[in-house]
């Protein structure tokens, strides 16, 4: 998505390159998905950085607040949500799935799947880190956006 | 795939937030494909949270029931399927391809791959749990969909 | 890519799913690529499962046999290829690039990215099993796609 | 994006396979983004395979040199950046965060995001080494493009 491109840069020679701080210009979509999700029941290692965890990161490339709503689906029950978060313009964040507690905390060793939403495009990455057995593992991909 | 968005939500201010769940509203696509299969022989650890597997984990945000069938595709034979699933309404489920039985189970050790067909939106992620070592190893990417 | 759909599916009630394997449809895009593409030096445990390896993962789901010409990319030298593959149709194929040895083998060690071409559709996604020390690591992503 | 390709291409037989490097064509996009960013602050095994690093694989097909900026975005301070690169024509670059030292290094054990602007189209996918514990774990996910 992108507004108030000048017109100079669409015709911008090859020493002349586009910087995206100075415009106003966002990236991203405002709805994404991830149908994998779990936060594994035990750990191994020093907290918090081996604390077995599950992320969404979060970009807000925008000169606008990013308010974002994610909602949280089971096999076996309805949707819990909307928990909401607010996120600066120009700014990332990482959020632990773990730490979400309102309107509740996501069960452990459960699946679940997420959908967020925000008023302004972002960017979402999905990561895990599982340190249940002695040696970590990790994992990332990119989410479903629309 | 949005139906039935009502006008104001296209024009809602900045404290405005768009809701999922209050809408007639599909978030996905009905064609996914998985070109990495493989059920690793072996295990190491508890089971069932450190049995190797493969998963493809499924979201269904509409309000309809998602009827799902998969085929398998492998290197040496015809393809094998359709295995038949259903996902009730705003439901996910992480199907383990260890489990598929029926019309016959995949064998382990075997490169295959996948095509997971909907008649209503789904979001599919790719992933696998390989605990054929002391130290499990974990996968995951998000399907190629279209 | 969805040719000679009847009518009829397209207005499918609810318990009339689609069958892809009855059509004359294919599913993929005719070119991808993989940024991230190294071949460890060295591995640990029982080959061929356990030897370090970096795949790219083809899935033809069309009723023609797919060509397939693979470009290899380095950082300080010119590129290789192609390397050329067949690919029956409704098969997949585990491709390593260990075992790419004509115009040339892909040399260990070394940071290097693919280019895949097909003369039709295909899905690919990239994957590696880094055995290098005593416990397995693995990562997969889909690839690339226009 | 395609330019000149010759009208036979794209009426060519079975047997008539599309060769991309004797063609004027690009493959990728100009703007990329990755949500996820984390450099580990300790490390195991030997060096400089197994030093933590935290990677961006940037594959320029094209012709011309794709002059590259990319800009660090932070959860608590203004983003950081740009970052400049030049990739040669027909090259690809892996690029560890952890080097990027002007106009100034990236902070340890800190969450950020990353965006990656060309001139010309490119492919860029993520990856992660992790070897703070005995074990190394790998990550990979091709990046938002748009």
């Amino acid at each position: 998505m992108i507004t108030g491109v000048p017109g100079y840069l669409r015709h911008s020679g090859k020493n002349q390159k586009v910087i995206l701080l100075k415009m106003n210009k966002t990236t991203g979509k405002k709805i994404w998905a991830i149908a994998e999700g779990y936060i594994p029941d035990w750990s191994n290692g020093p907290e918090p950085q081996m604390l077995s965890h599950e992320t969404a990161c979060l970009l807000n490339t925008s000169k606008q607040e990013a308010h974002i709503e994610i909602t949280i689906y089971f096999s076996d029950r309805d949707p819990a949500g909307p928990y909401k978060l607010t996120i600066p313009a120009e700014r990332t964040q990482h959020i632990r799935f773990n730490n979400l507690e309102n309107p509740e905390p996501i069960p452990r060793d459960t699946d679940y799947a997420s959908v967020i939403e925000s008023d302004v495009p972002i960017i979402v990455q999905h990561s895990r880190l599982d340190s249940r057995q002695a040696e970590n593992a990790l994992l990332t991909t990119i989410a479903y956006s629309e």
